[in-house]
This record gives structure tokens, sequence and C-alpha cells, in this order.
């Protein structure tokens, strides 16, 4: 398909090896309301203050990288990756939030529903229970979801949508290049790991797993912005 | 060679690919002063208090060993492990300080010389940083070293010399039980991660740095038990 | 209360900073069904189920425990409470659905449903994030309220109800001797860490979130048990 | 004294209780050998390949601080220090070394020396077993002392010590503002968690032992250092 981004190797596999599952994430209603502008203003807050809260604890997953790294390059990336989430990308959260008198303390605070629990903690449990890569394979439908989405958008997007910005904070250039950084960290870290052939490797399909498993959390996650409305 | 026990195909590749650092440690001349009742007791009890520490720390890991675990089996070896460590193992030690005047909060609040501090926590630190199969590669050299020094002390030791319990610890039936429990999980373990040809792995040469640098840990604890004398 | 089980000074505290989040989990209509037998069978299979499920990464955050604590004693009970699950608890589990046609391996393999998942990583995530008391307030809930409700079912239940068995388990002598041997270590774990009036503490209204939330955490469970009707 | 640094509050307390340890730290021959550039090159870049190493792995603590943070505020000061580690401070030992013929990837492989492994596990194994307290105590006294010992050698060092460089990157004012940082978000942190009277709360001794104990760690890499010689 023309309209997918290339985030390397390890994306594609595991992206193909989500099935339908990664459609209903990347093509959910939440997204085709962001696209066309039909997605309640309610909806959209709802999911932005659960969302900041999602930040905070996959920042902590991608902190946990620089605990696990092995080369250099990981540490780098996934630091770099830590730093732009904290100090940059909850910034649009906070100053859309402000927009509509939502203060960063509550944001902060809010109680996070469960969806946005159960994703949060399965991540940061991948990386706790296994290595540098179960750590991977569930941060990343996450990372180039939004990348996908964000690109697709950009260009299909309704020009009269009130979600604009949403859609060119992913769909953007900076964004772009943060995936295929990514992409290209992961795919290196995948061969270092699993060899030349990583789909063959014993561990794979546990792998696949985790990706999959994440992906699903990730439409649980619109699911639950469409119940804000 | 006659002497070497069968603990399972994964403990007889590390142990081969740790070369000569493997005699270091399992043929140590605190390991033959054990053999021929020639080790000063103050030494053997400078190292008995610290491994006492030891063996608080090396539960902590088998603990983070049930954390990281995959499987049922996995699950279960490593808890019947960490209880047989807290609630048996340290009592050799319990007991045999004593003896000395030696009381157990004594031994838990001993201070750990480095030597001991760099060991256990290299291995916990290889669990936090890596997966299932980091954490065995490092605590496997102290599991099979005192299996197989046991059983080779249990048949060669003078009749006199008064470290007989310590060898029939680890030289007796259920010491060497547990080796071949542990051997036939880490075999299952790497089958299921890296195949069937596990040597082949693209992440081998690591888990082998592992096993290595685990067995040098092991070489510097002697060391530091004759410093003791 | 009569009813209410002493099981220590810390939980007494907790259970009273829970609030009716506490009864909205002890009296809950799943609890009702299964004290007056109306529980709909397939609904008790249901959480038969995700409850194996659950004890699997359940007996993870014990075994956490283990690598989390700073007392002998600590170590001593968190090993115990591991094994116990582990090599025992579940076999409950394990028998009663074999009566059903379930095996061990299909409930291994049974997919978490989010809110199994969403309490489980949020144990663990109080222990990674945390310290020991962390993970002790993220893990009582379960522990004391099993309890709570065994002793009262012993008492009140329908002579008729089929789940006599389950009932019997967490009402019986074992099961509450296990609550007073945890609730005893968690007092002592609080004082040593917070002193002789820890409700005082600065840190104390953050361990009850924890609390409160794992409790609210147990409705969700409930709930989803109902669902599977 | 004069040539202590303000860095809060907590730092002042747990350096006075560290007793002699932070002066046989602060004042070791190691950094009067800096301060007099009678200190051995060969000793230099000896400590200097380490403490790259020591770096990997004290960026690997910090971001495991992210791991563990309660506040937005204290997840970004613990982000950036570990952007600052990895993406700028490692650069000193990389231009440095390579002005001495060693390689950036000979850096990251080189075999850490048993009291820089102990120190760093030691430092990892804190924020795993404890809380975040538990590790800014044991990460705090290198980036405090370091900061005390670059702001004291920018006044009393010989002018033609060869070893200005390092003086004036740990004197300088961008360090000196990292320590102020630090120093003030684990005020916050501390009294978040123990109160407007840190000192008397039942943890305090613990935490202490922390510091202590790091502290010495320092020691023993000072003398590490000197060994290479």
């Amino acid at each position: 398909m023309t309209d997918v981004p290339d985030y390397g190797k390890t994306f594609a596999l595991w992206r193909a090896g989500a099935g339908t599952t990664w459609q209903g994430y990347t093509c959910h209603g939440f997204v085709e309301g962001l696209a066309d502008g039909r997605l309640p203003q309610k909806a959209f807050l709802h999911y932005l203050v659960q969302d900041y809260v999602f930040l905070v604890h996959f920042s902590r997953a991608w902190a946990l990288g620089v605990v696990k790294s092995e080369t250099l390059g990981e540490m780098k990336t996934c630091a770099t990756t830590v730093d732009a989430l904290v100090n940059h990308e909850m910034s649009l959260h906070v100053s859309t939030c402000a927009a509509a008198s939502i203060s960063e303390e509550a944001l902060f605070a809010a109680a996070e529903e469960v969806e946005n629990l159960a994703y949060t903690r399965y991540v940061l449990d991948a990386g706790v229970s296994g290595d540098f890569l179960d750590l991977m394979a569930a941060l990343a439908p996450c990372v180039f979801g939004y990348g996908e989405i964000g690109a697709r958008l950009a260009k299909t997007a309704a020009p009269d949508t009130p979600y604009g910005e949403w859609i060119s904070t992913y769909g953007g250039p900076d964004y772009q290049d943060v995936c295929r950084t990514v992409g290209a960290m992961i795919d290196g870290a995948v061969q270092r790991r699993l060899g030349a052939e990583p789909a063959d490797a014993a561990r794979w399909p546990q792998l696949q797993v985790r990706f999959t498993r994440a992906t699903a959390l990730e439409v649980g996650f619109w699911d639950m912005g469409l119940r804000g409305a």
C-alpha cells in the first residue's frame, strides 16, 4: 500500500504480523473522526487528558529502554526520546488543554481509565519481564501507528477539521523523523540480538505477540476516547 | 573428563566457553584448601560470613527469575530455588557461624566486601538489563560450580578435613539434584528462546560473556576468602 | 464490626481509608452469588480462568517483594508466599478447571481481559516505581480481602451453594493464617520505614492511594467475572 | 567551611552524616594529584576509560530515576540529566581519550574493574530494591562530590596542571548549575516523602547508609585510578 510509511524492516514485519488488528487501530472511528472533523470535542479532550497521563508512563517506559540498552546508539535514541516526550511532546497536550481550562497539575493528577492503565503498565512490564526487544515490541505500535496515522491524515483530512494541530504534530516532518530514527534503531537492535533473519528466530512469535497485544490496547484506547463523548 | 557432572547441554557449552577461567574458579587455592584441610579456619569463617550476605542477594536474583519467567515450569523452578535458599541453605551458614559465636543478625548486617558487592549486583543487573536467559547465564556459575566442586571433593577430599560438612552439603544428593533440575530448566529455557542450536544464535556470545564474567567474579570471591586468613 | 478479621494495624488503617470502595469489593454481587449459590457457573469458570492468569502475575509481584525486602523476615514471608501461590494455591484452580475440561496449559495461555491486565501490572509497577511498602499496599487488598470474604462466607453462605470449596479455601484456617502472617509482616515493614505513627508520615496518603486503587481494581475484576455469565 | 558549595539541605545533611568518609573521597590523593598536576597521565587515562564505562551505567541509573519519579518535576530533572550525560558529558571523555588514541568503541567495550562494577551496580540496585529516594541517596555522592571538588580545584589548582580541562568541566558554571538543580529537586523529593524534618524520619538512617556507602565506593574508584599508574 502506498500509504504505508517506511519505518524500517522490523516494523514492516510486525505490522503485517498484527493482521487486521493493525487496521482496527489505525483506521479506528476515532481516527476517522479526527480526519473528517466529526469527532466530538468532548471525546477529543477526554482522550487528550488520558493521553497526557499515558505519555507520563510511556516516557517511563522509554527511560526503561535506556536502562536496558546494550549499545551506546540504543542508549542515545532512548534518552533523546525520553527528553522529547517529557520536555516537548507533552507540551502540545498542556497548551491544548490549557485553552480548554485544564491545568497541567490537573493533567498529571488525572485518574487513569482502566484501558489506559492496562496499556502503559503492560508496556512497562514487557521491559521488566523481558529484554530490550520485548520492550521495543510493546513500544512500537504507539510510535509507528501515530506516525502512519499522521502521515495519512496529513494528506487526506478535511481541510476544515478542528484537529489540524494534532494531525500536523504527528504527520509533520519532526515526528516522521522520530519514526524513522526509532525504526532504524530497532532494526539494528533486532539484528544484533536475532541475526539477519529475525523472523526465523525462536523468540520471534513471542515478540509478535507483544506487538499485536499493544496494538489491541491502542484500539481499546480509542474506544475509551469515544466513550468520553 | 570423568569428573564433570552432567548438568545439561547449556552448562556444558558455557563451561567450555569460559576456558581456563572455569578451572581458575573450580580449582582455586581456596577450594584445594577445603579439600586438604589446610584452609585456615579464619579464612573459612570470613568466607562464610560474606557468603551469607551473598546468599541474601543471590536469593533476590532467583526471585527476579520468577518475575522474568515465561512458563509455569520456569516459575516453579525459580520459586522452589528461592524457598530452598532463604528457608534452608542459609541455615548451614547460620548454624556453622553460631558455633563460632556469630549470630544471624550479625550475618545479615555484615558489611559486604567489594568483590561480594560487585558479584551479586552484577547478577541482579543482568536480570534487570536483560531477559530470563541473561539472568540465568549470570546465576549459573555459582549453582553449577559449587555442584562440580562438591562432587569432586566428595570423592577426593582428605578424610580428616574439617570442612566435611561444606563438602557434603554441595557434593550430596540433594544439591546434585538441584543442579540437574536447574540445568534441565535452563536447557528448556534456552531452547524456547534460541531454538535447537543455541550456540548459533546471534545473542549467544553475549550470554557467554555473562557466564564468563560471573565465573571470574567467583574467582574474586575465593581470593577475598583467602584474604581473610 | 464483628465480621472484620484482625490482620494487623496497617490493614485496619488502609481498609478504613478505602471507604466504601472496600465494601464495593468485599460485598460485590459476585461475592453474594458465591454465598447464596446463585452465581452462574459460567461466570464462575470465566472468573476462575482469569484468576489463574491473575495468580501467575500476582506470584511475580510477590517475588518482586523478595527482591525489594530489607530484612530476612520480609524475605522469608515473601518467599513462602510465592512458593504457596505457585506450588499450591494455583492447584485449586487447576483441579476445578480440569473437572470442567480446561487444561492447565489452556489456563496459562488464556488471554487476559483488560481488567485483569490492568490490575496485575498496576501491582507490579507499584513495586518497580516505588519501594517495598508501595508494593505491599498494592498487594494487600487481594490477600486480605479474600481472607475477609472467606471468613464471612464461611459463616453465612447457603449450605447448598456449589461454591463451598472456594469458600473453604479462603475461609479455612490455612488461608486465615496466611493473612495474619502477612499482616504482621506488613505491620513490621511499615514500622521499620515509617515509625510508630505511620498514618502521620508524609508518604502515607500515597500508600493509601495505592491500596484504594488496587481495591477498585478488585471491583473491576468481579465485574469482569459477572460479564462472563 | 567556606569551600562547601550550597547544593541544598539534603546534601548538607548527608555530607555531614558521612563523616570523614566524605573527606576521604573529596580530598583523595588522586584529587590532589589533579590539583597539583602530579597525577601520572597513565593513572588519569586509566581513570578516564573506567569513568566512561561508569557514566554508561550512571546514565542507566538516572534513567531509572525517570521510571521511579512521582512528579513531573522529578521526571524532567532526571530526563534532562540522562540526556546531558549520554549526549554531552561523555563527549569530554571521548575527545580526551581520542587525543590519546583510544576510540569510543574501545571505551564502550572496556572491561570494568571490580571497583567500578561494584559501584554502578550498587547504585542501580538501590533503585531496584528501594524507591526514588534510595536511588537519589546512592546517586548523590558522585554528582555533588564532583561539584565540590571542581569548585575547590577551580580556585586552588596549580595554574600549570595538565588537568585543567577536567577541573573546568566540573568547576565551571554549567556543572555547578546541574548540582544546584539536582540538589533542589532532591530537597523537594525528600520533603514530599519524608516531610519537613526528614532527619527525624524512620527511614533516614537507611538513606544515610546508602549515601555513605556510595561515598566509600567513590574512594575505591580513586584508589583504582591510582593503581593504573
